[in-house]
């Protein structure tokens, strides 16, 4: 690891080291990966939701653990001080009790909705344990400047791909067809990955939040939504696009696009530090109320993005808080109507001193 | 869902059914994705680690319960009774409590490892709750027919992008490029995606068990360890090949490709119903300790594979229990030196009637 990314994960861990003498917590169990990744540079991802590959604790001075098995030692060493590396074996627990006790670290704050039952009874026969939760959440809100160019590198690699999109989309692809050209493109413009499943909804399925691409083909004359986004730095991208495949767009589809943007250029009008949350969700529904469609919005406005596609905040109605410079959300109003289908719109945008701006 | 899907999930349900009655268990909430996958068909991946689909409850006498939120209805609907689907919004839990309450449900087991601190406590605000862990793994255990056929599919485009790959791999190639020409393989070979991050491994890299491919270019005259896996049908492959890039292969190399394969052979020869599962790992120790090698082969020698690449059981030396038919699992040993590479071969084997067979 080079010095400057070293600066910057130390920094990340003395700031939450403030947080943490506010909260009083003497030492910070940190078990979701995402955290542990901001707060070390160490592994990203575990293998599976259910096989962690490394844990870290913060502790109130200093020097911070990274805990992990032999398979990583080799990525850890490469980024941390062998001194304050701990390799456990199938002992976890005893291992970590072991090594920290030794540094009269006692007791843990840790994240109830990062840790399991199992893992938390296991550890409660070592330390003392206290609930902790949103501190590392809470610095990873305000993305840093180094942060949004990741953000905005992988957003533009999602406007390269939509631009490409018309000419792609042709009737009688399929929708899993279409799913698979997308990943592609991301792929061969240099990703390290999707964000998310991809979602391409052919005509009706546009209707479904959730749609799974299938077997479904793209109709000529019709409308196709595509939920799409990329890993590029570790940072995610995610934007949605409603485009019409064939000649002239039905003046519904038209219609509700119109509409879908009006809301959109609403909420975003709007976004600058200090507004409430959820008034930028009510700004966007508003314009839908106006023209009695706004039971056809049937989802929160966005959500922060980073190391996560989903992370704080969420942009809903019921959403407290202020946005602040730094943070980034989706702005992603949709309208949908299982007879027909749907247009969903979305942009990444950044609090800025004064406002917001499209990534 | 079609008839014969449907049956094939309540049979599994039905088994479940007989263990919780065994084990006094009145209901199970299944938590975890791939189990409730495994139950019901309802979606095999949560979104995030951190943000579950849904939760499956199974009763002692059925009729069994599906939660999820508003996004998955359709999907859910599709696969279930509309009148045993439960839809949360923000109150999970309350929802959760007022749905199964209504039917007489008051105690649950839950899974230690799947559930987290969080969940368990506002949960524990409802019902009774009680540590049953391991039933549905029991299950996936064994492969029904069906599964196996869907693991030998997947295994099948292994054996295909191994094959091309002799011819792919070239000098100068980094290990990032070959990693992502293995995935579009598999995709366009009709695979839904990769079953985790394809390693390659190439000269010293190779010794890395967890090399996450990079800039690394590929020599002439070198040894590259390929390990990749892909879904198909929603089952994993994972395998591993090391190919030797040039002209003749390096003595070394070809010695320790001997004694790998020979290893391997070793366990394969003895893997039949009965033997316990540790024996597996010491066959093929012992073919590196006659050699005085055995320091190399750093990890367990395989892992049940299935829904999931890692799951039951693993075949490490303090394994406990015996093989048993239908049991679907990696044997991949492997010898590695820092200072030189490393070699790993890896066949995934279905335990038989009387033995096992390499799928």
């Amino acid at each position: 690891m080079n010095a400057a990314d070293r600066i910057r994960y130390e920094n990340r861990r003395e700031r939450l080291r403030a947080l943490l003498a506010e909260a009083g917590v003497p030492a910070l169990l940190v078990s979701f990966a995402a955290n542990r990744y901001y707060l070390s540079g160490f592994e990203q991802h575990d293998s599976q939701c259910n096989e962690s590959v490394g844990w870290l604790v913060v502790t109130a001075k200093g020097p911070d653990v990274l805990f992990t098995d032999a398979r990583f030692t080799d990525a850890a060493l490469r980024l941390w001080p062998g001194e304050d590396l701990c390799i456990y074996g199938a002992g976890k627990h005893a291992a970590m009790a072991e090594f920290l006790l030794g540094r009269g670290v006692k007791a843990l704050g840790f994240d109830p909705k990062a840790i399991s039952v199992f893992d938390h009874e296991a550890l409660r026969g070592h330390f003392e344990l206290a609930p902790a939760d949103g501190l590392v959440e809470r610095l990873r809100l305000i993305k840093e400047p180094g942060e949004v160019e990741l953000l905005r590198a992988a957003c533009g690699l999602n406007h390269r791909i939509m631009r490409a999109l018309p000419d792609l989309l042709q009737p009688g692809m399929t929708e899993d067809e279409a799913a698979w050209q997308v990943e592609r493109l991301f792929r061969e413009a240099g990703a390290e990955g999707l964000s998310f499943p991809t979602i391409v909804g052919a005509g009706r399925n546009a209707a479904l939040p959730h749609a799974i691409p299938g077997e479904t083909k793209i109709e000529r004359d019709s409308l196709v939504l595509v939920d799409a986004g990329c890993r590029l730095g570790g940072y995610c991208s995610d934007q949605t696009r409603t485009f019409w495949v064939g000649r002239e767009p039905s003046e519904r589809f038209q219609e509700t696009k119109r509409l879908v943007l009006a809301a959109q250029k609403a909420a975003m009008e709007i976004i600058k530090p200090g507004l409430p949350m959820a008034e930028a969700y009510h700004a966007a529904r508003r314009v839908f109320e106006d023209v009695g469609v706004a039971g056809q919005f049937t989802h929160s406005l966005g959500h922060g993005i980073g190391l996560e596609t989903h992370e704080g905040p969420s942009l809903a109605p019921r959403t407290e808080g202020v946005f602040a410079p730094g943070m980034v959300v989706t702005v992603e109003p949709g309208l949908y109507d299982a007879a027909w289908g749907g247009v969903r719109w979305e942009y990444m945008v950044v609090v800025t001193e004064d406002g917001c701006k499209a990534l």
